[in-house]
């Protein structure tokens, strides 16, 4: 057991976009694998999680690259914990290749929830001071830290979709990787024939189900900068409900 | 170089639905690069392929599960081609945990297309007769081989949904694992809370292309089995081309 844990992936063919660089989504999903596979080793994965009732799920998150992992580029995802507060932990992520070359960084922030009530769950409660042996607190994570994306109510509604069952996790709510894929698809393909993606931000506000229709708004904040809103409407429901809020950063190339 | 490629992979918590399970998608995803990291050995992979203007699209697939690797499995894919023509490869499939137990199989046909014309090109013609000594003509592979999938007629449109970013591939068209992911979405969760997916063919027909809307009709084929014919219309035009036609077969659980 390390405080950096240290996970090998490949950009295989079929996990990339046109550009035959690694989607997005597919490494956050790799993040997403290498904090449970670090988690699990310490004991505190999804599988001990799920037997005392308790679930992490991710409160915001912030991906930064230099640039994306090429067709084939053998990388690591080093993962490891900055601190512990008494509903959060803060987790950070570098993406290097294994010869060396940084593609960039990842900054997430987990709450622990309990899964029967759904609501925050007291880490202490549940581990002690167990984790606190484990914070890594001097390895840099040099981009920003997640912010609570801000959103104007000039945002534009550009589209509405239904969620489905490729959409929802092992937690049994809508994945939150695919709330960025379901953002990155606002864009066509003749935009990402120009642009990279530079930044990703994502503050989860409330759980998505399936069967959700999900609402998107846009409004563009910067050069290159757009934050999206995402709404939910439950299927019994008329009522809109604030599902999480993006942040897209995107480069000329 | 061996005939029989083996690359490993793991049920990410992350690649895997509610139930716990690897999506279907993903592992046809780990089987798609098991076959090109396979092919690249050999040289005749994505990377050399686009560098003489050919590429390697899926004409079908079948793929049938005893039971998905459960989260946290360590499994390797085994592919070789058990047959080359001139202008198709038979390529299979074997998912086996690291501790031996198979978890199920697949048949995919490979067709070369020429990318500047997108008309099928001749293997031989490329590659003379260099695959006839990778060729592994024992290996067992038992499942039924791939079919051209019948539906009727009489299959009713059950939904409609416009392709994104995130349905191109390197090839820079709508990946073919996409169509599954499409496709089993038109169960919901509680469906799969109640079935397995037994086994999934496609039959593809013609090549999508972001931005053209598909058209979904299904048809009951048999008990907890199911035909999905896939149209496409591309945005300048009103016409709609047959894209694919899949089979899903279902267990009850």
């Amino acid at each position: 057991m390390e405080k950096i844990g240290k996970y090998n992936f490949i950009a295989g063919p079929f996990h990339c976009d046109m550009s035959q660089r690694l989607f997005m989504g597919y490494l956050v999903n790799d993040m997403l694998n290498a904090a449970d596979f670090h988690s699990d080793e310490h004991g505190y994965g999804v599988t001990y999680m799920n037997s005392v009732h308790k679930a992490w799920v991710i409160s915001r998150l912030a991906v930064e690259m230099i640039e994306m992992p090429p067709m084939y580029t053998k990388f690591h995802i080093e993962t490891w914990v900055e601190s512990a507060m008494r509903y959060f932990t803060n987790r950070n992520f570098s993406v290097v290749g294994n010869d060396g070359k940084v593609y960039g960084y990842g900054r997430f922030v987990w709450a622990l929830i309990d899964t029967d009530t759904r609501q925050p769950a007291d880490i202490n409660a549940i581990m002690g001071d167990y984790m606190s042996q484990w914070l890594e607190k001097e390895k840099p994570c040099p981009i920003a830290r997640s912010s609570r994306v801000k959103i104007s109510e000039d945002a534009q509604l550009v589209r509405t979709l239904d969620t489905t069952y490729t959409d929802v996790d092992v937690n049994g709510h809508i994945n939150s990787v695919k709330y960025i894929d379901h953002v990155l698809d606002l864009w066509n393909l003749e935009w990402y024939k120009n642009h990279t993606i530079r930044r990703v931000e994502v503050a989860y506000v409330s759980e998505g189900h399936q069967g959700d229709r999900l609402a998107m708004y846009l409004e563009q904040t910067g050069e290159l900068e757009y934050s999206v809103r995402i709404m939910k409407v439950a299927p019994d429901t008329e009522e809109a409900v604030e599902a999480c809020r993006c942040l897209v950063a995107f480069n000329n190339c």
